[in-house]
């Protein structure tokens, strides 16, 4: 992705950004276009912070553009709407996630699959179309076409409802396209963290048991009492592990660091599903034979299209699925970066936007 | 697997076999029980030689017993039936592939699954139920339980029909459940041995637009012209590669050496399966990245159930479906396993039994 030319939009926008690959956060001056005819621009109340901002304010997947500022799970109150928007007036509250635009000719965009048009732009850290740098919810304003903008159910909260539109959404299109969503169907977990917490509540709404696999003990009782897992595992205790080999149907596997699959497959029945949905940098060992005697398979699945996240929003909605969230003000973020790497987190920290981010102008 | 005692049956029986990790194989007494209630006695004609017989007759997965007498592509004439046999009379022409029997009561066994039974018994290498180890096809007769004895269609020859039993529902097995099956698809058939040549002429009697993906460029007019693949693809030619980037639906990957998956992941498209039916020694390195841009999967199959078994055979039959064979008398076999090791074979060694094996007694 070829650099962006610095283009000077007419509307002034202030954020915190990233300059460097310490990754340090700290305020950043910068423009927002004027709202377009198709265009929603929102004043950001709340924006969750996702692990993969922490990869890349330090450029950890070396495609960062500095300076870069993150922020894809923002939420906030429409102030103004372009002549041709249909779905929004001002006042209404509203999202956006990971994406801001897409091509919408290709086969993936005519089937409601914009994550994965090959020309997607994202939040953050992407080129617009105008040529400028796509700058995230780290920040006070936002300005989206209506396409990817999501409509805010009235009784979901703006700040622990804000993490669904990234977290929320990558664990539940997987649970719906793999099938993993029918009652009485048994799902494993795989690491209880942003994504893990939510997998566990979605697949719960759905009617389907749910296992924790986990490398740590001290989650357990959080994850049966708070979260309504029905069981936990300990991934390390062979016992624990050997009984409860082949009783999965599937597994939301949201470990991002480099892990064994051997354990985890060995956990599916037949024909069991093993989906990742964090993104490890180095390659995984595939041993073929556990997938071979058992007709098992191994999926990657990354959020989901916006006709799908409006969906999921909905239900979550529908069933009181929100975050567990640590609300933090704008300036805490590099500290809360700092807990993000040692995993010091239950589950999602949320920056309060609105009554935090004071802008210098 | 325990190994079974010398359990000496009444009937006497002959066939080659392999005593050491050297592998070669070479004359072997030993007997076969009775014609049970339900069981199907026929006198083998030709026994398929499948790539898992060179390595079980070197102990190269470490499984082997010895004396091991291979071959699971076994077909014959029914000489004799017990009393509660339905399916078959005297003088039918019969199959056998790679199970003798199997637990009857678990989920798998309950779906036709007979293939994923933790219980299953293969028809050579395993322990019976009665204790005897099982002798496979590489002999003058064979004994089972009827219901894993393939009904043979009549305009099915017997010769070039034989590897169908494993190498063919090998590759049919998978086409039909990952839903690879479908008219227009386009599908990449990678390795074009025993079981690559049947995937692309079942894949061809579906509808399916195949490309071969393979190493070696001499195989291309081959399969474009006798085998009725669409296109070729010289997988070490960046160029080529790349202009058939995202164009698959499905792989069925049939190498069953360690080799990259990369490049076979970047062939398909969103929502594009790779499913292996070869069964690679090590692990192989599995990039998540790539799997998560475009929900891919990777999954395994491993042969099919008796009641898809049938079926694959009766299809094949309507369509002409046979594997290019070269047949060989069954003192040739050694020579052949050199062969094999070497890939020299288009497609399929079948050991014509009935002409060539010359019993002792």
């Amino acid at each position: 992705m070829a650099k962006s030319q610095e283009v000077e939009h007419p509307v002034k926008a202030f954020g915190w950004a990233a300059r460097d690959t310490s990754g340090v956060l700290s305020p950043f001056k910068f423009t927002r276009r004027t709202t377009g005819d198709h265009d929603v621009t929102f004043k950001v109340l709340y924006c969750g912070i996702c692990h993969s901002d922490l990869h890349m304010v330090k450029n950890e997947w070396g495609v960062t553009q500095y300076p870069v500022l993150p922020g894809h799970e923002l939420v906030g109150i429409v102030t103004a709407i372009g002549s041709k928007v249909q779905k929004f007036k001002v006042g209404d509250k509203v999202g956006v996630g990971t994406i801001v635009e897409s091509c919408r000719s290709c086969d993936n965009c005519a089937n409601n699959l914009e994550n994965y048009c090959p020309k997607l732009i994202q939040t953050y850290n992407s080129v617009d179309n105008d040529g400028a740098t796509t700058y995230g919810g780290y920040s006070d304003i936002m300005v989206a076409n209506e396409h990817f903008v999501v409509q805010w159910p009235e009784n979901m909260p703006l700040d622990a409802g804000a993490p669904l539109l990234c977290a929320g959404i990558t664990v539940y299109s997987p649970l719906k396209y793999f099938g993993l969503d029918k009652p009485g169907m048994h799902l494993g977990v795989a690491g209880l963290g942003g994504l893990g917490h939510l997998a566990v509540k979605f697949a719960k709404a759905f009617g389907v048991k749910v296992t924790v696999i986990s490398t740590s003990p001290s989650k357990k009782e959080e994850a049966i009492k708070q979260l309504g897992a029905d069981s936990f595992l300990v991934i390390r205790d062979p016992d624990e592990m050997q009984a409860a080999m082949g009783t999965m149907d599937g597994i939301i596997d949201t470990i991002s660091a480099v892990h064994p699959l051997v354990p985890l497959i060995g956990l599916l029945k037949t024909h069991g599903k093993l989906v990742m949905v964090g993104g490890p940098e180095k390659p995984l060992e595939l041993p073929v034979f556990p997938l071979l005697m058992g007709r098992k398979l191994v999926a990657g699945s990354i959020i989901g299209g916006m006709k799908e996240t409006q969906e999921m929003i909905d239900l979550a909605a529908k069933h009181n699925i929100t975050a567990n969230i640590e609300l933090i003000p704008m300036d805490y973020v590099n500290t809360a970066m700092e807990r993000l790497v040692k995993g010091d987190v239950r589950y999602r920290f949320v920056v309060d936007i609105g009554n935090t981010l004071n802008a210098p102008f």
